[in-house]
């Protein structure tokens, strides 16, 4: 039987741009498919919102995806994946495929005495959801989780090897130094970038385990499975497509979307109004519907 | 002439619950008022995000709070005051009161050689809106600004007190502390929290604006002037209502809410799907609109 191929994207989305550090990882192992990202920078952060509207959300941008002709959706966002991956399973027939599992799997691959540890934003952690998943699949382990809030922001100020990011991750990493892990799911896109200062502090024997790249990795295998990895382009490469839905506003916007992507990010569109229905909707208010009574 | 009362209520918005200390603030000067507090928690924070996507926002939140009956608006935002407070003022005729400008008359009048400081959100401080409205009011005035995007996230994390947060406002306002300020602007309503650690680190000199207070100031005079305050109410005192787009996450929400407050907070209402027009749209979406082609 020939090998079959799909030349078609894979739509990954994030609720902004944390999710390219799995984009890169997409990039490094499968470097002939072509990439359609979006990033929902206009409502993030997602982690301190309630499973309801983070599934809103994510149904939203989903059905802007698949509008995109995507072959499968990677959730790279964690908070995302905990809530919103049953929803998205329901609703359509292509493969979705969220970071909780793939990490979780790793993680177990690597503790061999089931010691593992999870940090992550308030919502990823209160979830459950890597708990449950780890103890799907190893049922003796013991895990322990931390959600770190300020993590985020400080990779969002470059503070990457700032005095104040030690001195937050010494506090917040403190029970799990002290718990001899084998493993840490690094439960959030942003935290990769924490990783040599996460190592140092965990030690050389607590492997990270990098949420973002194992589901990049699960999505490689899944598509060689399917026969649905595209097949070599020509001399110009693959054609990209990166959707944000506010404009960036930091003026270290470059820098930041650089370092999680690893390369200068290419041209982001900004989607119009029309692309996604909140947009829509928002537009359909009359204006002077109100006022003081005279 | 007989003095005139209008019973209605006050409405607040902000894009979380920082606006409370504002609210606090009209408890404060007006006992007999209602207030009808929206805190937009499904999609804060607003300080990162566009003109147009924070004005879209702030134009939803007013036509709620118009649909309540208010008999005027105050943007307790300071993003939201910043961006959106022109189109709200074009679309309805009742007073609409923000924190930039009761904000810069007070730093106005408390520094007689001009010499005035800003803290607040890199969208407050990069708009530019306190530096224009200090020099509509005093065009010699010396304004020195500086975005502390870890101040939001600090206060959220209840380390109001922390090592951490000192070293972080030791960073941020290094440059303030050197610059001679008479006042320093608190343009964020979350910065009150941190009113001792800016006092301490500023030193008696300095006197510090509180954006949200100067707002709620501004309000009582103005419905004063208009002969719009409230007559004082039976023993039960006036109801409030409070709304939020989202269940609180976090479980110390209901500190956090409490030390912005004042008091411990009411009951609160999540507004249902059908209350804000983008829940509406959102729940429009036809199921299975996707999935691969076979």
């Amino acid at each position: 039987m020939p090998a079959t191929h799909d030349p078609r994207p894979i739509g990954v989305f994030d609720s902004g741009i944390g999710g390219l550090t799995a984009v890169r990882e997409l990039f490094r192992q499968l470097p002939h498919e072509e990439v359609v990202y979006f990033g929902d920078t206009a409502r993030l952060p997602y982690g301190n919102k309630s499973k309801e509207t983070v599934t809103r959300f994510s149904v939203e941008i989903a059905s802007f995806l698949v509008r995109q002709n995507v072959k499968c959706i990677v959730v790279a966002c964690n908070t995302a994946s905990s809530h919103a991956l049953e929803a998205l399973r329901l609703r359509w027939e292509l493969p979705v495929i969220g970071v909780i599992e793939p990490a979780a799997r790793a993680a177990v691959a690597l503790s061999p005495h089931g010691m593992i540890g999870v940090v992550g934003t308030l919502a990823t952690v209160g979830s459950g959801a890597y708990l449950e998943e780890i103890h799907k699949l190893a049922p003796a382990a013991s895990v322990l989780s931390r959600a770190c809030p300020l993590f985020v922001p400080l990779v969002e100020e470059g503070w990457l090897d700032h005095r104040v990011t030690h001195l937050v991750a010494e506090e917040y990493l403190a029970e799990l130094r002290a718990a001899n892990l084998e493993s840490l799911i690094l439960g959030c896109t942003h935290y990769p970038l924490l990783a040599p200062l996460l190592h140092e502090l965990m030690g050389p024997g607590v492997h990270l385990v990098d949420s973002g790249a194992e589901a990049a990795r699960a999505t490689a295998q899944l598509l060689a499975e399917r026969g649905q990895l595209a097949a070599a382009g020509g001399p110009r490469g693959p054609q990209h497509h990166f959707f944000l839905s506010d404009e960036p506003r930091r003026r270290s916007f470059g820098r930041v979307a650089q370092s999680f992507l690893g390369r200068p990010l290419p041209h982001v569109t900004v989607v119009d109004q029309t692309d996604l229905p909140w947009f829509e909707r928002a537009h359909a208010i009359p204006p002077h519907t109100g006022g003081i009574p005279e």
